[in-house]
Order: structure tokens, then C-alpha cells, then sequence
């Protein structure tokens, strides 16, 4: 094991009927007027606004709607979400979403304390405090809920790059896996495929951390499992619960104790894709890059990616492994290459150029022009 | 899975050398003056004392020294220890050693506040503040350094009780999992027995938790194969860095992820073995009691044994498992009957009357005075 500190000081509520207690947290935190930040106003549809509003009101708290945050969150959505908290002396954040809204939430928590909120995302400022975030969850898939990162695109710049501080985790989230029935089937795979790869993003360097191995075997093979009874049930509150759970855990720090960092680079990839592409979910371009990933540089190391083969697909080659998991994805429903995207070979290059803004990414190999390009190709 | 609410604020810091943090982490935390609390003095003589010492006076941290603690800790050393914090007018309490001292020192930083210490105990006043307490391992087993739990001998009233609070999580723990290469086999041994059975207590009672139920075999898997190791060789850190680790994740609120409550039975009876006999180590009792509790109560539910038996100690039935739990711990030096600790017959009306102080134990099967009484004949 390599030394590590493991920190995470997320109060999270798990369960039916919980979000009744937002109020009564936000007050406990001594918090009285929040910005309530949502998305697309599904939460209208399946009873979340209500209740949410219900709670808040019952404690006080005096609030500020704020919908329209996009799937891959923007830049310039979470500078009018500053103006908007600076204008009405607003004392913290309420995000009622899934990733994408706990994640600009983040954005803007730190944003409040800069002089731009962009300039933490570049390295130019250094987040030393954060407005409080507390958050519904409506999707679980990203783990936000209960971890200290967050990822914005900066639309204008073409940019969808990540930030990280122990300022910016959520004091409160409530997770109420019931609420997720309603989801399309559509964004429960594509949950899947997110959850599953933070954990490979880790898996593939452990070594020495057999205790963490074997917990993140754990974790994978729950969420396969979970994922594979909501899609024959989606009101399966079970599945829906052991999911919820498994993808929180997936990234709050267990699933990497006792090593210094993870991968990414599938997600660096991933992040050049949608930052070209802002109408792929974070997700889907997983469910493409991951399969690639693992393709290209298993050769390396094949040793853990055997026992992963066998441990989790329970399968006895790497291949037959990856191919498993590619026909479980578009089972789910999710999608497995750039080309089910309507990207083709001629863009390769320009999402290899984004991707490669921020440096060489990878820990396991660290991937040069070529290496992504190839990688691509693979996920063509 | 049962709703439940997961909040743990431990800062965890994990590895070799990192003792000497300790100094920066208790000012951070805006505390100046300590009572230094620990054990019999192995400390002094494993480098941990000298580490200590340096990194508070590096720091510039006062501290008066108080050692003594018993393995079983008693309300009469805590209560001088809550004299010498008042006299001295110190901010909190760095514990150095293993779970006895840590529940010591939770015992004062909660008893500090109270009318009288023992008072929490029995359930007559509640806790509502605690001064702050740091930690530094030096026994990983019983996982006190990542909760809010803590376990007190009264020994004038043969009671060894616990109590939980929220304000009783360490602000900082510091396991450097090097400096318990000197543990006496036996300790190793005992810690091993300690964290298997503080995952066995939740286990059992899981059913629709697959996540949890995942974790908790990877854990059980883990803490067998490293203390396996330790025993072939003492100096193997990689073993001893993850069963550190897996003791801790034992009881720090995931192994019980999405139950209301544990079992607890074995532990009561445990307590009331060792209320009567103080010279026993908790790990030894528990080492005891757990193989005849599940022999006693598996009938009523035999499937979740059966999983146990197979995924744990891939063992086909659930009395080859028993037997091969015992086994191993009969190898690894833990005992396994209450003979082996010069218990007979004849004592065990008495234990049992001492285990029913605090009412029936036990939630997967509510034990009655037969019932313990059968359990420790099992036992003897």
C-alpha cells in the first residue's frame, strides 16, 4: 500500500422518503438562503421539486430557483449562477440533479471566492474556501454526491476540464433511490458504464492493496448486477438502492485507498470527446473509451486485467472479458462506439488535440498523440 | 436495502513516517494543549514515544503525560485522567496505543462534559459535546480510530458497557501500519479475531444489501489472508498495511451500509467474560464466543451462513466453516474455548447474568438467559 489519507466528511442520507429533511439540515448548517439549482425541470415531473420545496419552506430556508444547468455543465451557466447568488446575498447551494448539477454547484461554491471562476480549472488560483453545497441526488452515476470534484465546460474555449478540494465537499446529500425510478432507461446504463469506470480508473493500478482489490471486485460486480435487474425491472427498489450505494462508494475514496492516483485517462479522452461534443452524455463516452482503453494497453500489465477478467466478467481471457462488457453496455442500452454517435474517423484528430490540452494523460501508460489516436480508432 | 445515514468526519492519515504529522494536525485543529494518554509503555520502547514527542514539540503543542491505560480500559483511569485535564487546564486528548486507549480517551473527552462519566453509559445523560481527541495507532483492531463507539470497564460494578456519539469521531488518526511489525504474535492474532467479527456482527443480518454484503466477504477475505501472512512473517508490511486498513473499513459505518443496527450478541457476551475476567483481551473473547453463536443461532437462517461458508471459507458447509474458522484461529494463537483461559462450568451463570444487565442482546435472534447459557457451554 502506498501511504494516503483518506478524508470525507459528506453527511449522506440515503433512503425513501428523505429528502423531507433537506430543510432541516441546511438550518442545522446554519445556512438560511440558498440557491436551488436544477436542470432541465424533470424534478417537476416525478414529485422532487415539491418536496424539496416542501422541506425548505417547513425550515425556513429562504430560497432562489436557478434551472437550465446542461447535461455537461457550463461555464458561462455557473458565472450568471454567481452573479445571481452575489446580487441576492445567498449563503450557499442547493443542488437537486444528478452529476452535472452537484458538479457546476461545486464550480460555483469555489467560483463565489475567485476573481474567475474558470481561473481554479486552468491552475491560475488555488481554491482556498468554498460557498457550503448541499444536493439532492436524482441520478447516481457520478458519485459527486459524496466526493470533493468537479467537471465544467467552458463552451467559448472548448474545454471540459476538472477541478479538486477538500473545500468542495457537499455538507449534506440526500440520496433517495426511489426518486430514480422514473429515469429513462437510457441514463440508468449510461450510470452504469460511469460508475464501473471510476472504479477501473483505479482498479487496473492497484497491486499491492489487496483489501482494496478486492473491494472494488466488490463494487463492480454489484453494480453489473444491479444494472442488469433494473433493466429487466425498473422499479426494482432493491437494484435501484444497491446501485445508488455502489456508485457512491465507487468514488468517494474507498475504491483508490492506498494509492497516490488513478488513471483518467479514459476519462481524459472522454473529456476531449464531449467537450466536442456536448450533447454525449459523460457516460456514453465512457461506455465508448473504456472497452478501447483496456484493448490498448492491457498487453502491458495483463496479469490484473486477467484476474479483472475473471473476478468480475468472470470470463478466463481478457478479450472474451472486454467483449462481455462491451455486449453488456449495449444491452443496457449504452452506446459502445464513437460511430453510434455519428463521429467518424475524420474528427479523430481534433478530439486527440483536445484531449491532449491539458498534457499526456495516464498513469498506468501514459498515452502520446499517437496512443490516443489509436485508442480512438479502436473506439470507432 | 433500510434507509440509513452514512457520516464519518475522521480524518484517516494512512502510511509509514506519518506519525509525525501528528504535531500540525492537532494545531490545525486549533488545539494547543494535550493529555498525552497511553498504555503500559511499549511505546517507549518501538520509536512511537520518541516520534510522538517530537512531532507536538516541533508543533509547539503542550502536553502532560498520562499512561496506564488498561487492556480493558476502567472508568477509575479515565476519571483521574478527566482530573489531570481540569487541573491543567488542557484542549483535548491525543491517544497513543491501541482500541483500549482510543476508547479511553473518547471515555474522557465525553465524560469531561458530563455530570459524571459513567452516567452516559447507563443511558442517564446524554452526550452532547466532546473534547476534541486525536489519535495515533498502534494496534489495528478494533477500528475505534475511525468511529464514534467506545467500550469502559467499571470495575467495582463488573460492567463493561459502551456508549456512541457523533461527537466522538477522532478529529485525526494516524495508523502507520510499520511500527506494528514489534506486536507480539498474540496481538496480531487478536485483532485479526477483533475485525472479523465486528464484519460478522452486521453480516449475518444483511439480506437484500448485495453491495454491502460484497464488501463485507471482501473484507473477511482480507483480513484472513493478511493476519495468514503476518503469521509466516511479521515483517511482511504489505500484509500489515492491508489488514490495518481492512480493520479499520470493519467498523467505520460501510460494512453496515443500509442496516438499522448490528447483531451484537457475541460482543455482549464478550463483555460479560471479560467484566468477569479482566485479564482477557477483547480479541480473545470474541475468538471464543463467535464459532458457538453461529453454531447456536445459524439453524434459524441457514442460507446466509451457507454464503458465508462458501464465500468467505470456501467451505461447502456451514460446520466445516465453523471448524475451519477455529482452526485458523487456533493456528494464528487466539483461543477458541474458555477453558484455554481457565473459565469452567461453573462460571458460566455468572457471565450470563452479567451479559443480561443490559437486557436481551442480539437482533438475528434475540438471546434469553438459555440461550447465552447454551452458547457459552458451546463455548467452553
Amino acid at each position: 500500500m502506498d501511504n494516503f489519507t483518506y478524508y470525507n466528511p459528506v453527511k449522506l442520507i440515503f433512503g425513501k422518503g428523505k429528502i423531507a429533511s433537506i430543510g432541516k439540515e441546511i438550518s442545522r448548517n446554519e445556512v438560511n438562503r440558498v440557491l436551488m439549482l436544477y436542470g432541465g425541470g424533470s424534478i417537476k415531473k416525478n414529485g422532487v421539486y415539491e418536496q424539496t420545496v416542501n422541506s425548505l419552506r417547513e425550515a425556513g430556508i429562504e430560497f432562489i430557483e436557478f434551472g437550465g444547468v446542461q447535461p455537461n455543465p457550463t461555464l458561462e451557466h455557473a458565472r450568471a449562477a454567481i452573479e445571481m447568488i452575489r446580487e441576492n446575498n445567498l449563503e450557499g447551494i442547493l443542488a437537486v440533479g444528478g452529476g452535472s448539477c452537484i458538479d457546476e454547484a461545486k464550480s460555483i461554491a469555489a467560483g463565489y471566492y475567485l476573481d474567475d471562476p474558470w481561473s481554479a480549472f486552468e491552475g491560475r488560483e488555488k481554491i482556498v474556501k468554498a460557498l457550503p453545497v448541499f444536493t439532492i441526488l436524482t441520478i447516481s452515476a457520478t458519485g459527486s454526491e459524496m466526493n470533493s470534484f468537479a467537471v465544467l465546460t467552458n463552451e467559448e474555449e472548448r474545454k471540459k476540464w476538472s477541478i479538486g478540494s477538500p473545500n468542495l465537499f457537499p455538507r449534506v446529500s440526500i440520496v433517495d433511490p426511489e426518486i430514480q425510478s422514473s429515469l429513462p432507461r437510457r441514463q440508468t446504463a449510461n450510470g452504469g458504464a460511469d460508475a464501473l469506470s471510476h472504479v477501473m480508473e483505479y482498479y487496473f493500478l492497484l497491486d499491492r492493496q489487496e483489501i482494496t482489490l478486492q473491494v472494488d471486485e466488490a463494487i463492480m460486480r454489484s453494480i453489473i448486477s444491479s444494472i442488469d435487474k433494473l433493466m429487466e425491472d425498473e422499479l426494482n427498489y432493491e437494484a435501484r438502492a444497491n446501485f445508488a450505494w455502489a456508485s457512491t462508494i465507487a468514488l468517494n475514496g474507498l475504491s483508490c485507498a492506498g494509492l497516490p492516483n488513478g488513471d483518467w485517462a479514459s476519462h481524459a479522452i472522454e473529456h476531449g470527446i464531449s467537450a466536442m461534443h456536448p450533447e454525449i452524455a459523460h457516460g456514453e463516452g465512457l461506455s465508448i473509451v473504456f472497452p478501447a482503453w483496456i484493448k490498448y494497453v492491457s498487453r502491458k500489465r495483463p496479469e490484473r486485467f486477467l484476474r479483472w477478467a475473471k473476478n468480475v466478467w468472470n470470463c478466463d481471457s481478457i478479450d472474451l472479458a472486454v467483449l462481455t462488457m462491451k455486449e453488456k453496455f449495449h444491452d443496457w442500452g449504452a452506446p459502445i462506439s464513437l460511430r453510434e454517435k455519428g463521429i467518424t474517423a475524420g474528427e479523430i484528430a481534433a478530439i486527440a488535440e483536445n484531449t491532449l490540452l491539458q498534457g499526456l494523460p495516464g498513469v498506468f501508460q501514459e498515452l502520446k498523440r499517437e496512443d490516443v489516436t489509436n485508442i480512438l480508432k479502436l473506439a470507432l
